[in-house]
């Protein structure tokens, strides 16, 4: 297999005096032998095992065997020599006293809130102890009216509906599941008047329009549920009650009245069987052709006559949660932290979220204690933490970094997270300043079903799907056409425990995991997600399971023991200048079109081309989109080019003295805290970082230069001017720190 | 209600000398009395009334009230005052002996080839000497064997097909209607092997997913079948055994085994009912994404385990087929013919198809006679035809055409069709020669709707499909805008009558009809296309049937009324020039995709791809796309605008004396022929149009500058540089006609 020409030059410039970023010749001799000691010691036999253990009974917070899985997550780390705890946390985490959902008219119907496995087969025991189908956080309520189908409830269906001339107030509305993070389906419902919030599983979403349906494969069944959190996550994760603090017992707690992360009206999520009723029953326009999902009626909007009861009663205690934590100190830098976590917690029993990437990060712990063992110590000290409380809102890993903020700011220089693991393809987020390594180690490990290497494997597909793009009449940028050959560290949104560290703090993070070839997207938050349903369509020879270890480990191992930190820069300039030409082409695209738009309302070109008898009123005028001082940000983006590029040569064709390793690591270990600003984004100031977040009206998708990109779309022109100068003032930091970093190298360059 | 910028200056120009294109003001005024006559001799009732009377049973051709409605339309335009004959033709047109569908494996079940209202209901009575659904021209043939799905059966989906290893020899082929022209279906499952081919209605293409379905809107119900022709039009038109001659009693005739357009295998339409038990019980890999349905199930692609009996015969004697023709001579040039033609024939009883176009042809007919009886008698000689056996193959246009072909080249000036017709847009297929008039004739007419023009609602429309479409991300070009400011003619594919007289004579020719707010998709060429059906959802108070009248009558009357012949040719050189730069758009990204392409295959990308649990084979590999010589072509459309601009600026601001409109109406009544090529096209000699033809693969759709574009889709590129030459040389020959009509106007233009 050739490499790419672009990649060659890549590994050619580094090879000059590193092997991979970070290590001097000698030291990367021995990091890959390190590394050979560390993938003999990975065995799949044991992820399977650590599996069944976990999956054997409902895992969600609270539960009893959740604590157990703590405890016994606890022992092992300790039995592989780690130094370990459980750190405990008193967290706001509702659970149902009850919930019901009823079609009373025109027919009468009970929606079963849970699964057929929860009275048959052989998982009936052990599910009897688990909650009913929810989703936490949900308002109380008791409420009966007529039903309003939404779509997937987002803000261009509610501009459909006003179109049409249609209301929610004092409605119910049903949306499906998808087209946008869960939590923004009651956030937008509630806004719009609406006094409960149904969610259910379209089948053409994850269901047999997608693929064969559970059992046969693991796309959802007709009972198959969907739980998950509703809280607000886009203005702050963690415990709703303990913004920005540690939810350690003497905490000061906000009283529930007064959180704004919390939805205002019921929410419970239904399977399609009970959908399916109340859908084909509702009247008025026929929805709008990409509303229509794969049931087989023609779908319609409402309201009515359709009419459904929704009760929810929530127990609101503060609830336990425990994070095991294992440290192993360095040998050199002890005081510089590399952490890894995956959370622990599940809906339901969790095969595949969480424990497929817990139990590669579980592999990982063990075959790191064997080479200590072995006499093989990191230089610098590595954390594994296992979360607890992830799915209601990463609970656990934000208020662990909220009570340790101050020392992690210190000492942390690297945070790596998994979560759902499966066949496929390897996906990594974060910061691209870590780009280079992870190109690096995708290409030391193998793809297990191929003869290639992760990376290569991943190339492949990028320029397949980027072939297909083309075939189908979608051209790319040659940038995209650039990206495609090298494996791109995306933008983090949300979602997994990866946030409080790279969001909140402003750790340089990555989030990794293999998926793309069956992500049993069927079975996700489902009591259908089990070690059956896992080792026979997700991963059933955990070879997924070693090849992430692979992975994860060789980043964690290589951050711990590299003699230089592993950064690289050039990769971070262009990303963030892919960020702002990406804005600049957003805001030119909505200022056409909000001329061409105003146009056609002046000559009322809407109404004369509807259809009388289907009456859709004309689009909503937008503002003038005015001109933004983007400059500053431009010039600050130039800079970083610079700096980057400069960075970058100056550690090829080099080596460094030890002194100077270390004055460049002071500089390089926080630097990623430089893009971060202590006001944080607008109206949200617990997202400090400045360069991606989740998006306000994308929950768990990335949003880039999100204080000014969001304050386009939301029409916050006098927002967008502000950021671009703060995010500007950012980058010039972060640049200005690169060029410090490139002094020290350049100050002894051979020939200079 | 403001005119856009574009329209005015366009009005301006020519009102300078002519109100309208062709006419001197005085004439203008005269023709302007003439056209508020003919609307008010235009009476809904009438159409109401033919509507009723004609559908009131079965009209496939040969039955009996197919026939008696020949007559009753002969008596008609007599008693209007129209010259009128039936002119009789002998043409093949096999009729069902014996058709038969059986589901044998793994379930037994029997297809209703007939729908619900054959047994049921009102329409019983006459539906019990209707046909059962087929497919005329289908292969005789019994056979029995396993079920392949190939989505719409077009040629790309036997390339999925062929990457995922699945072979159709020997098995039956199901595919749903939509993609393509049906019979495509047949042709193509032949070519690859298949022994049969059944076509069902998928409820995603025109059922319960776009909209309620028949009995509460027009969209197919489950028992909804779709009749239809499958002789391979595409390579000529009219009666199979008589190509390029009249179906005269005395014609030399083809025998059957020697005829290129029949399919050769067994093929049946089938209602989703039926469809549905064979579809769900396949086995074998998912369909891809764009290949399902709305039925409620996982898509397979098989091979079986369904299996099929298919059994069709019928019997192959000629039949008569029946044209009404009717004439009304001119007064002042009896040898110029402006024809007009709708069809009468139906698959079952036809309100929609046909006898919505027909209705309006007929009210105009009525009109133009009560004009005469007041002494308006037209200059130019007007032909009105009510076709027979369009359904199966524009059977009696065709015939009648290359019947009269050299007496046609020698009169026929313009060719109007319609056929269907209902509420909505006005929507024009043909010639740009006649382009301005036809944007004059639809500013004239009101919308039945709105208070707008028919033109003025037309644009209004295309201007907010294009913000949809740009809203959407999807950018036009500068062209795409300007279209959007006029009723663009669009070029014809075919599947009506004006294909014997604009593709196969070279007549310039237009399609009109009015369509896009309920088409009556869902019951086309099925037996609920009733007038039941129509006048409850397609056009209840027949506005646009006058609104068609109204068009179509005009377009008629200022073509037989004009001094000079009502073309012009800005439009005509910018849309060949548009289809030029379509051309080199395709080769271009051809080109770079093929060597994208080769690149990727080069470097085993596809098979690193791919799912290995999930194999798909990589694309076929492209040949090197070669640059063709397209400098003739360029340099001859060039000319051609230089000659379309100076012919517009020629006649706008001068009056022409008798003398000189004469001369140029020599020059221009068969201008359009020139742009024929008696050589025809590639492998299909019969279509002689250089500019736009049905495409080889696409049936019913356009494609332009056939010759070229369809060597290089076909990748017979000797083929497109030899059709460069030849479609520049008619382009060339065009343009010089052009130049010498111009000069004879600007011979006394004053100032000159």
């Amino acid at each position: 297999m050739l490499l790419p020409i672009a990649l060659l030059v890549l590994v050619a410039q580094a090879q000059a005096a590193e092997p991979f970023v970070g290590f001097s010749p000698e030291a990367a001799l021995k990091q890959r032998e390190i590394e050979a000691r560390f993938d003999a010691a990975l065995d799949p036999n044991d992820q399977r095992a650590w599996m069944k253990e976990m999956t054997a009974a409902p895992n969600h917070v609270s539960s009893p065997h959740n604590k157990a899985n703590a405890e016994a997550i606890l022992a092992q780390f300790q039995s592989w020599g780690w130094d370990a705890h459980i750190e405990t946390f008193q967290v706001l985490y509702p659970t149902p006293v009850e919930v019901q959902v009823e079609m009373v008219a025109p027919t009468q119907a009970t929606a079963h809130l849970r699964e057929n496995n929860f009275t048959e087969g052989p998982d009936a025991a052990v599910l009897k102890d688990a909650l009913p189908a929810y989703n936490v956080f949900s308002g109380d309520g008791d409420v009966t009216a007529d039903v309003v189908y939404v779509n997937y409830g987002m803000p261009d269906d509610y501009k459909e509906l006003e179109r049409r001339g249609i209301d929610v107030r004092g409605k119910v509305v049903l949306a499906r599941y998808g087209g946008g993070w869960r939590g923004l389906k009651p956030k937008l419902a509630a806004e719009h008047g609406a006094v409960a919030c149904l969610i259910y599983s379209d089948p053409r979403d994850d269901g047999y329009f997608v693929g064969n349906s559970y059992p046969n494969d693991a796309n959802r069944p007709l009972d198959g549920l969907q739980r998950g959190s509703v809280n607000d996550i886009t203005l702050y994760s963690g415990d709703p009650l303990t913004p920005g603090a540690g939810a350690v017992k003497s905490a000061k707690r906000l009283a529930i009245k007064d959180v704004k992360t919390l939805p205002r009206i019921p929410v419970l999520p239904i399977a399609y069987r009970d959908a399916q009723p109340m859908l084909e029953a509702l009247t008025g326009p026929v929805a709008p052709p990409g509303w229509r999902g794969a049931l087989p009626f023609t779908y319609h909007i409402g309201p009515g006559p359709t009419k459904v009861h929704v009760k929810v009663q929530s127990e609101w205690s503060l609830k336990d949660v425990h994070n095991v934590i294992a440290m192993m100190p360095g040998s050199e830098a002890p005081d510089e932290w590399v952490i890894r976590g995956n959370h622990h917690d599940a809906w339901v029993m969790g095969a595949h979220d969480p424990f497929s990437g817990h139990g590669a990060m579980m592999a990982e712990a063990k075959a790191i204690g064997a080479l200590v063992k072995q006499g093989l110590h990191p230089h610098r000290t590595i954390v594994y933490a296992s979360w607890d409380a992830e799915e209601p809102g990463l609970l656990g890993s934000v208020e662990w970094v909220e009570t340790h903020a101050d020392e992690l700011k210190q000492k942390a220089v690297v945070y790596i997270n998994s979560d759902t693991n499966g066949r496929g393809l390897l996906n990594v987020d974060g910061t691209q300043a870590l780009q280079r390594m992870v190109n690096e180690v995708a290409e030391a490990v193998k793809d297990p079903q191929t003869n290639a290497s992760v990376g290569e494997r991943k190339r492949a597909k990028q320029r397949a799907d980027g072939y297909a793009r083309r075939a189908a009449g979608i051209a790319g940028t040659t940038a995209d056409r650039a990206a495609e050959r090298i494996i791109t560290v995306r933008p983090m949104g949300s979602g997994s425990d990866y946030t409080p560290f790279a969001q909140h703090l402003g750790i340089a993070a990555l989030d990794l995991g293999f998926s793309g070839e069956n992500d049993l997207g069927g079975v996700y938050h489902s009591s259908y997600d089990t070690y059956d349903t896992f080792t026979k369509f997700g991963d059933p020879d955990f070879k997924y399971g070693i090849a992430l270890a692979q992975v994860a480990g060789r980043a964690i191992l290589r951050t711990a023991n590299a003699e230089r930190l592993p950064f690289a820069f050039g990769d971070q300039a262009d990303g963030i200048g892919r960020y702002l030409d990406e804005v600049k082409r957003l805001t030119d695209a909505r200022r056409a079109l909000a001329e061409d738009l105003g146009q056609l309302l002046d000559d009322k070109a809407f109404e004369l081309a509807a259809d009388p008898l289907r009456q859709v009123g004309p689009p909503q005028r937008d503002d003038h989109v005015p001109y933004i001082n983007l400059s500053p940000l431009e010039n600050a983006v130039a800079r970083l080019r610079r700096a980057g590029a400069a960075f970058d040569r100056a550690i090829a064709g080099t080596t460094l003295v030890p002194g100077q390793t270390a004055m460049m690591n002071v500089l390089l270990k926080d630097a990623e805290q430089l893009l971060t600003d202590t006001r944080g984004l607008p109206n949200r100031s617990w997202y400090t970082h400045m360069i991606f977040a989740p998006g306000l009206f994308a929950g768990y998708g990335a949003k880039t230069l999100p204080g000014l990109r969001e304050a386009i779309e939301e029409h916050q022109y006098a927002d967008a001017d502000k950021y671009a100068v703060i995010i500007a003032a950012r980058v010039e930091a972060y640049a200005e720190r690169l060029e410090r970093a490139t002094a020290v190298a350049t100050a002894t360059k051979p020939g200079n």
